[in-house]
């Protein structure tokens, strides 16, 4: 299956990676070239300079931006030149409504529709062991199976369309209760006089264990905050999933409070760090 | 080394068998008879009906019970019976202060004392996999080998008698935090019509993985709440942790949040059950 690469960010730029070296990439295509060029240097996968040429070269086509705009603006973009029958996998973390805006527009050419969204991080990127929670149909889902096997190691179809970015939204709310749970828990070692690095091995050797704990709590050690993932997108992650418990008139105490000191970090010129940089809230308390 | 059991509850009863089937375990004792009988009939080792009778026969006296006045207590019974050159492994979850009252104790009768906190759940007391985090000097870690790695696999000398409670705390923080996260996130899940099992699986492959999603998400999805870790013992902790970071003029938001949810949860009758419980809540927010 001849596969196009749209978006080489943090995330995106090591799944194309993996699409190459399992020989399913035909293309690919980022808005600001530098990206593109970079890109062909390392494999000579030549990026190509408009959505229409990557839609004509190519059976399906992976996406990975950041909003929901980008994703409606890349699908107009691919639409009208994409083969009758072809395939769209977004692994973007949008709106659900969005993803079912995209199919609709999508379905109406011929062209199949999955919502892809993925959790693992840059290290699952890289590795290709992301964690990946599709929406569509079945026979979308099976035709996507190699993409989605070189891409990721848990592979999931969760339901219709928006049912990946349901299962993603329950994901970003794991993921901003356990940052808080370890910065706030590692801010108050270090106010212990305690080895952290010790703390996060044995810590995070119980049942208090957890992927962030161990791949982010070296990174608040250090003070240093890598991307990872960043704050603001993560903090655009929660509003989506504010609105969507919101629909049903329910307020989430852990989002809420995340997208709180988020806010105190975008307006202190954090924003674009790691999320583990609510380590720097925690331990600043410590140090009044 | 001949080694005593004081405290046949939900973590130390597992606890006491490892030792007994690693060879080394000499006598048990039990507030209330009829767990030692229970454990004499299991074993075959004899239940010791005092602690001073427990003191006289052993080298090593491993203790877990719940509450800092009862650790003090186990102390006054066993001090004046113990040998000189003894040690004992304190592996209840109490204060730092505690630990080094009782070994202050300890010390003027010529017995060592670390404090041994573990965590890992009774899967983990079970299976002889807790992370044990010890505080004591450095000879009496070294002499209880034997005996730590009959009940955990990960041991960590964390500093001098209290550090082991002190990254306890740290434990139990984080394990509020994800609790929180991981309860208010299967109850978004829910409502969003997805299927939890799959959820669990998925979500827990990428970058929100934890111990508590693995373990106790099933619990949720089918609204049962084994122990486990009781709420008003969790409950119990985290307000020593409060007072540890009191102590520093510093409230911790996430150990806050939480203490009035298991509040809530107590005065309605559902402090026995296993923090995983803490779904009840977030669960009937959707369903209001």
């Amino acid at each position: 299956m001849k596969t196009g690469f749209v978006g080489l960010g943090a995330m995106g730029y090591p799944m194309a990676l993996n699409l190459h070296k399992a020989g399913l990439l035909a293309a690919v295509y980022n808005r600001s070239p530098e990206k593109g060029r970079q890109f062909a240097r390392e494999t000579r996968c030549t990026p190509v300079d408009s959505l229409a040429g990557l839609a004509k070269l190519c059976d399906a086509v992976v996406t990975c931006v950041s909003a929901d705009a980008d994703v409606l603006e890349v699908v107009r973009g691919l639409a009208p030149d994409l083969k009758q029958g072809a395939l769209v996998l977004d692994c973007s973390t949008v709106s659900a409504a969005t993803a079912c805006e995209a199919a609709a527009k999508l379905k109406a050419r011929g062209v199949d529709f999955l919502d892809c969204p993925v959790s693992g991080g840059t290290e699952g990127a890289k590795h290709g062991t992301l964690a990946i929670m599709c929406g569509g149909e079945p026979a979308a889902f099976e035709r996507a199976q190699p993409v989605l096997n070189a891409l990721g190691k848990r592979v999931a179809l969760m339901g219709p369309v928006g049912a990946g970015q349901a299962t993603k939204a329950v994901n970003q709310i794991v993921v901003a209760g356990v940052a808080q749970a370890v910065s706030e828990a590692l801010a108050f070692a270090e106010s212990q006089g305690l080895p952290l690095a010790k703390v996060i091995e044995v810590v995070g050797s119980g049942a208090a264990q957890s992927w962030f704990l161990a791949n982010r709590g070296p990174n608040m050690m250090r003070m240093t905050f890598p991307l990872g993932f960043r704050i603001s997108l993560h903090d655009k992650d929660l509003k989506i999933v504010q609105q969507m418990a919101g629909a049903l008139g329910v307020q989430l105490p852990v989002v809420e409070m995340t997208r709180i000191h988020y806010k105190r970090l975008m307006e202190t010129g954090f924003g674009d760090e790691d999320i583990s940089a609510l380590f720097r809230l925690k331990h600043a308390l410590f140090k009044k």
